[in-house]
């Protein structure tokens, strides 16, 4: 029986070569600019997929939470970075990691570097976290003598190691064109080695810089500097990605395979079962209009080139309505499959908890099944 | 130790006292109408939560999954209508579940009612599903010649129970105020009525009448000739039902607790751990900014009246920054513990995958944590 004749419920294919090629063409990128890539897993939150990573030579990566470094730890991760302002809910956690392996923890206040210092009971790294245009966390990186203070008090700590400075440069997907992504990932790098030249100058020691955001991992050539790269995204890419100019629509990895249940010809909209809790409710501002997905060409069983005027133009907790033009209306029937590409893949994976492996049809889980059933955490 | 105290991660509150009440309410208003109250379990998807309704005396459901189906199923309920279009694609565990119970499944075409007539193997009740506003499924009202045809098709099917029309006015969430939320409500009651006599008239026998939504099934007062409601959300309510009117602030049953992570003084914004995978990417409208929640005040640890000047204004993967006043700025530091409404208490159920009992701190699961861990489905 051919892989998709067995799905009855909506699936998050994925195509494990394109993932392959997607780590290979960032690892090289990397490797030519003399960077190290910590990749982040937050994307796909799988320990087989971080197989890929480790078979690519990758030994240090990022995570966004406490859990997630519990669950690569114990798939034997021995570098890991949670860039996440520190939770000192957690605190206890957080000291168990480190007494197992190479854990780096963020702050981006003063208070938090004196929590730390107070309650750290294993040595552990600390990345300061610097705004560079986002304005989500992070010290604004002009406050110079703000983070220089807080690195000389994380130096004058015994347990706990200053790495450096790290920005997430996260309004690169805001940006309005790719020239546009460059030019915000150079002005935040530009920054970055502004603040690291000042904290070397002030006797901070070797200071690390560390960047992230896939556009502009992608995007920027230059690289001179950086110590290290954290874009997560671009082993998937999405529509989003592929709207900004960040990747080609043959690159998306990942894509849900859903049945259509109802068709209305008046308005040429398949309703599928594929809703909210399977795309995320992330839209994207396509022509205008906020949509969920796009759907895709089906050739020979496989995701294919995106139709563009096939969208995902509404989800409720399990419905999907896709609205497509006269010829998709008339190729697809209630019972068919059909391929859409998500908005934003990293939130599609932790809806779906789990992958399927387009050519084998095996289940990949993610640590989101394990979370939720409290094995691990 | 206090139950907030141990929290460390993020959580999803609830007061069950507010639920019973909650459910209470609405069906003291069936009682009164004389209509049947089906309440719709996807917004709570716990078996846990389930035993309030059967302790009300509830013994009729609906589902929005053959998933959920099967796990209210084996949690021994026995009248059990999956109000989402017939996927074909499922029909072996449709024929399983119906072999054990009165079953209902819901049609909007005639392609899917042939479908099921070859297919079906047990008997089950079918309903038809009536499109009186909303344009996601269902047959137009005013197409009540091809609605008849679709009830006579069921009727001449041997194992097939036509069981009434069924229609979900969810264009009251759309509404611009209570008013308009009676007058849509009333609208569609009126139009499934005539769609009634219709086909009572032309010999379908008795053809029940089956309404749902939260918002029209609050406001409306008027229910005559209506066989049965399924409003789902009312059990807990949110933002998004406080908003249009519907629901009392104090009403609302469930709220987020996260911890702050971060402090902003120039932008007055607390960020927390709690993010798009805890609330979900739902917004709302609120007075013209798309917003994600809003921070309840707390008394003696309980939720109490909404801050609506305290906005979560933005998500991204585990980060949520509120854009909170003066005073509240001040009255938070880092480490504490924020309660948040939600917008749409479905949605964020579902992400969560648990409770968390604000009296006891028991956790109460769903089968969104059994869904993920693949025991039952």
């Amino acid at each position: 029986m051919n892989i998709l004749d067995g799905i009855q419920k909506p699936v998050l294919l994925i195509d494990l070569e394109k993932a392959q090629h997607n780590i290979r063409v960032m690892l090289q990128k990397a490797d030519q600019n003399q960077v190290v890539l910590r990749p982040h897993f937050k994307t796909h939150q799988s320990r087989e997929i971080a197989e890929l990573y480790c078979q690519a030579g990758i030994t240090a990566i990022t995570v966004s939470s406490v859990d997630m470094a519990v669950y690569f730890a114990a798939a034997g991760w021995q570098d890991i970075l949670i860039a996440f302002p520190l939770n000192r809910r957690e605190m206890e956690r957080i000291n168990g990691l480190a007494s197992q392996m190479h854990l780096s923890v963020l702050v981006d206040n003063l208070e938090s570097v004196d929590f730390l210092t107070q309650h750290a009971h294993c040595p552990m790294g600390v990345w300061i976290k610097v705004d560079t245009g986002l304005h989500r966390v992070g010290i604004w990186w002009q406050n110079k003598e703000e983070i220089l203070i807080c690195a000389q008090r994380i130096n004058s700590s015994p347990l706990l190691a200053f790495q450096g400075v790290l920005t997430h440069a996260g309004h690169t997907y805001h940006a309005s064109s790719p020239t546009d992504v460059i030019n915000k990932a150079a002005a935040s790098k530009a920054a970055m080695l502004e603040v690291k030249n000042y904290l070397q100058e002030y006797g901070c020691g070797e200071v690390h810089v560390s960047i992230g955001d896939t556009p502009g991992c992608r995007l920027l050539s230059d690289f001179k500097d950086v110590d290290e790269i954290r874009p997560g995204n671009f082993i998937f890419f999405d529509l989003e990605q592929w709207q900004l100019g960040v990747c080609m629509p043959d690159e998306m990895a990942v894509a849900m395979a859903c049945p259509i249940v109802s068709k209305n010809a008046d308005r040429k909209e398949l309703v599928i079962y594929g809703g909210a809790i399977h795309f995320s409710k992330e839209t994207l501002s396509y022509h205008g209009e906020s949509i969920y997905g796009l759907l895709a060409d089906k050739q020979e069983d496989h995701f294919a080139t995106i139709l563009p005027d096939c969208k995902l133009v509404s989800t409720t907790q399990e419905h999907g309505v896709l609205r497509v033009n006269d010829g998709v209306f008339q190729q697809y029937q209630i019972g068919d499959l059909v391929f859409v590409y998500p908005v934003h893949s990293c939130l599609v994976v932790q809806a779906m908890g789990e992958f399927c492996d387009l050519k084998t049809g095996k289940r990949i889980p993610t640590m989101v099944q394990q979370c939720h059933n409290g094995q691990v955490f």
